[in-house]
């Protein structure tokens, strides 16, 4: 699971519109969700576009999947893209917000392309939801 | 859960492109996804634009909740698209492929600035995944 | 008077929003309004494009012009466009809000053109604003 | 009653193609509208942007309501239309003619956004539906 | 042969602007067309865009190629488009008028990407020749 | 007959692709259906503009219509649009392929706007279908 | 001869750069160039938009045609075309420089299209060039 | 100073929007600052886009520099642009709130390009920052 | 002076639209105004790109200034556009008919930016001041 | 005060161009502003993305408000305007160019509809009066 | 190699601009490179876009890959994209200036979809890197 | 010779799509070309944006020339570009795949107008082209 960038400061600042709930505690729950469909998560996040790459490169040796919510870098980073199309693993877009109600710039996305799937709009539960429809689809192959 | 135009056709023909999966057999199995959550699921498809604004319509009085996977309508129907605003019911909007694959055109989504979240890419498990998202957001209401 | 889909909904939800008005009492109303003018007036309402364009056919045998509020078909239906051109009746294209102030799409009129003229934004005074407009161009001719 | 440039030449030229009824002509009838509906009426008419600007900053001590004709001014005015937002009277912005059935550029309002509602394409008809829309709306506040 | 909507307009009214002939008279004269090719032709209209899909997908069962002229549906209708794609059946668009003089919005077409050959500016000839290419293309394969 | 640059490549190489047939045998088959419909038709290619424009200009005191493939010309001349509009004698335009299948700058053709009309995708039937419609044209005037 | 915003400043500054002529210069200038064709020319400048609408609307009683350089209002005032239009006096736009050769705005002018014809580019000659095609253009009709 | 149409109505009206500022009170205030910087500091406002160009013509013959708020005519004006440019004072363009936080029409300046700087978004203060601005740039010539 | 594709045709068809006046009468009109000019100018018409970029390049040698009408190639040559510049020769554009009251895509001019100025909308007198703008650029250099 | 990449090139090549004063220049004064408004002020360069985001994530638990000059990232950085939105400490976004004269794509911020105001073109005067914006702004609260 | 319009031009002028460097030299030159690798070069070039077109078809009988400046018609010519596709030979496209620093209608190519590759800015090195490249690839396959 | 992101991905996967050749196969080479055009060669490859423009700038006291595969940041750095500007190293732009084939975002380069020129197409050889044509260009000056 990667993270991008700013979702570190998610639940630090301003509770009553973007929760309570911290990175860390998604995180946790993910981990749970991972243990029952007993598959292995390793959670990780960045602020910097090169490292993105660097960690989806790397995951090439060590995970069958990407599941990546990847943040303001949706919208302007073709070196994400292009990592994921150059290792192949089966990856799923994630957002907690539901984007098409935001600004136009936010509607476009340079990785949904390259992805399995996307899905936004539904908090936490985005992720869990991504987890699952990446399981599955690794397992109907 | 409402289906939009040429949906009816899955599983009919050409098997090796789209699956040999019919709309009824992921309605079945959807009904099961719904038994094991608790909920009650209505099962409809129209090929119809001002047929579908009739069902979101007439759920306000008989639904929590829509389940929607508009087909062509996603990138042609306000009606639509006004009729969920009118209803103000939680809807998620799903998609079996990745649009983001496919034409330009298919890319902008009427529906989704009046939905919780979209989900798309996942074949079939779509619908479970959104049914799965759009229970989960009405219980934590 | 033709009314386009989800008209049928007002003031049956959300009444400190659109009006505690349902489009029977500006039925009601605007009826009154005709028999004071003189005209007669029947009034309807479809969510489907289609039955409209049967509608604004029909018209032509019976009707001497057309009022039109066409709802979201406003910005998606040439097939309404053309009916309304190849009937020839004088068309009155109206509008409960004021279109400029709400999205983007919403601001382009198919109708518009074929229309005589467009009135928007007097909440159920449109009508009545439209219908007198209507009757003064029929009269002047 | 505000009307913007070349509006003072109705009438004066061309009485086939715009009628032989000039400006004073709509000002005389529509005073008369006032009258049978209880209201005061003043009528104005510039060529110079900067004039109309100065005019609507001056009904804020003087009128209950604007009724506009912005012509040409429609189109290109952004000073107009920060003169009636700033001055916030309710505005209705009326045309003679059907500006979609005409140049590109006509279908763009700056003003139509900071007004209650447009009425364009009942010839002097617009001035009298207008005056009437603005002072029921008055009334019903 | 499927007719999309307005176009049981046809000879009805205004004949020195559209001919004399009406949909019937066409359809006469296509059966006779027919006839000489030795194919078996069904004549259909509707003013229903979910009804020429509901058209499109029942002929699958019922005949070896498609003859359509989408009339207004031609430029805003994704499901009619998909309908055809569904079903595969080999489809020829024609119109009557030259597209490609009228309004910008009409030289689009959601129709032609997904049909063998499109033809248009013939007057009632175009649906001859399409029924003769249609014919020819099923016999060449 | 006029056919512009490339089109004398045809059958020439890539059998596979293209077919087999050269644009002498398209010539030759043209020039049956010609006589069959009992009118003279000349066969002419080149890969110039300028030469097309001459034997445009030229048709004018020899031939009654014209029939034209533009080739690549059809998507940047203006010249040969020109040429058209001066001699005003009835043109049609053919394609062998179907253009709308193609890349976006071949979806635009400056030749539609002042022909009578436009056949694309029936292969060499276009030509046969092309020379009737323009027979039955001028016949029918 | 109408002059629009800021001809005014010509010639009194940056002599190297745009003359040492004075529009009082060209205006002398101009004035022999009438008189050796035997017409009553005025001058006139000013920077205000509203005035020169003004001026254009009494040419009609005083002027059989109007040479104009709009200056800035060339490509930004909907109102001076629009009063060109109302009296139809023949009309000539001239411009000191090539537009062509400036910023992207200055290429698009709201007054060609209500003009006779178009000069640019031939510094005071332009005006000179103008007078006669006027001229000409009055004398030949 | 030069400040553009309608913010003489500052401070007016809506005190809880706008604050209890008038334009008389940044005037006295930015003459203090103009007095601690010991420079002379005129102010005028006008509605009128003629009067501003008129203004800044003038300015040569009288003034060093130009702080100007061009308000509404920021985005509609060439010739307030052309005038700036043609006296090659230098200029300084303020405005009182954050235009890129506002609608699209209004994140486009025509004078920008011919100004020294920009300076937006810190209310009243943006004045006084494009005054010291000004004063700092014609010191270090 | 250089005419582009279909100049040839003028006068020769359709006089009550484009004049009984042939090229060849412009032709002889035009080598007047040159005699009493005191130039030589030589008349030359070609429908092909390539002969006008030789006929500009050997002109170099034998002349002071290109006057030209490059007709459809006005709005697609860039190989004339280029041909200019690459000669240096002062060049002088002009079009019989007022480009700004026909088809959009005849609005832009490829050849405009490297012309000292551009005529249109004179009919044969765009010619005879093109000329004469041309002898006087000539001269006064 | 975060200088965003390539700021520290600054003095080190072609004085002649961006002047001899070096972003340590730059530095040393502003320390003294600071000094002189009695604030404490750090002074950041980065040439990395990542690095600027970490800088303002942390900036929210030392400091009260920030001045940058994103630089380059001004135009293609969502992440960085994602972080000031996440911390919302006043921003204010200063240039030593005037953008307004510059590349089209230099004209597009991604950061100034999160910040507080801009200021651009004062050269290394951007920032003082920068800091004195954002110090009055954090005062008057 | 293949030589588009104006590009015999080259060192016949502007010396200081262009280079003394004729096209006759850069063929001198090019002609020693492809001696020392052993291939065999024909030297062309024409300012008509059909006679490249007819170059390109007859090279099938003649040539093993083409190394083609398109000059002008770079920009404008699918005519010379479709022979090249048509004859498959492997071709490269080569610039003597670097296209991106010019104006925007050159930054597009019609030709480099078809070819192998494109160099761009090095003068006549360009046409040498070109051979290179060509020869390279054909030694590779 | 610097690399952008991803591109030491090369040869490691899907050799059959990419060739079997690794980043340091094609170092290797590009050593022995440099060897044999006697110059000093450094190989680097980051994926972070910011480390490139790191690298850059330190090029100024290292070396005489760029050489620069951009990768992904081709199409999304103004950071590099500006980098590439501030230090006016002699810059040589490589893709190994033809970027005109590719996706519409790819064909945009903001590298390109400060580079002296680009090279696409050519795998490998790309880099032994552009190295060849950096060293000359040094050489020539």
């Amino acid at each position: 699971m990667l993270n991008g960038p700013n979702l570190n400061m998610l639940g630090k600042r301003e509770p009553t519109i973007y929760g309570a709930r911290t990175l860390q505690d998604i995180s946790s729950e993910l981990e749970k969700t991972a243990a029952s469909l007993e598959v292995l998560l390793t959670f990780f996040q960045s602020n910097h576009e090169g490292v993105l790459v660097d960690k989806i490169q790397a995951a090439l040796a060590l995970y069958q999947g990407i599941l990546i919510n990847p943040g303001a870098y949706t919208h302007t980073s073709v070196a994400i893209r292009d990592a994921i199309a150059a290792v192949s693993l089966p990856t799923v877009e994630v957002h907690l917000s539901n984007v098409h109600q935001r600004e136009a710039f936010r509607q476009h996305s340079y990785i949904a392309p390259v992805a399995i799937g996307q899905i936004s709009g539904f908090g936490s539960d985005s992720y869990r939801l991504g987890l699952e429809g990446l399981v599955q689809h690794l397992r109907s192959k």
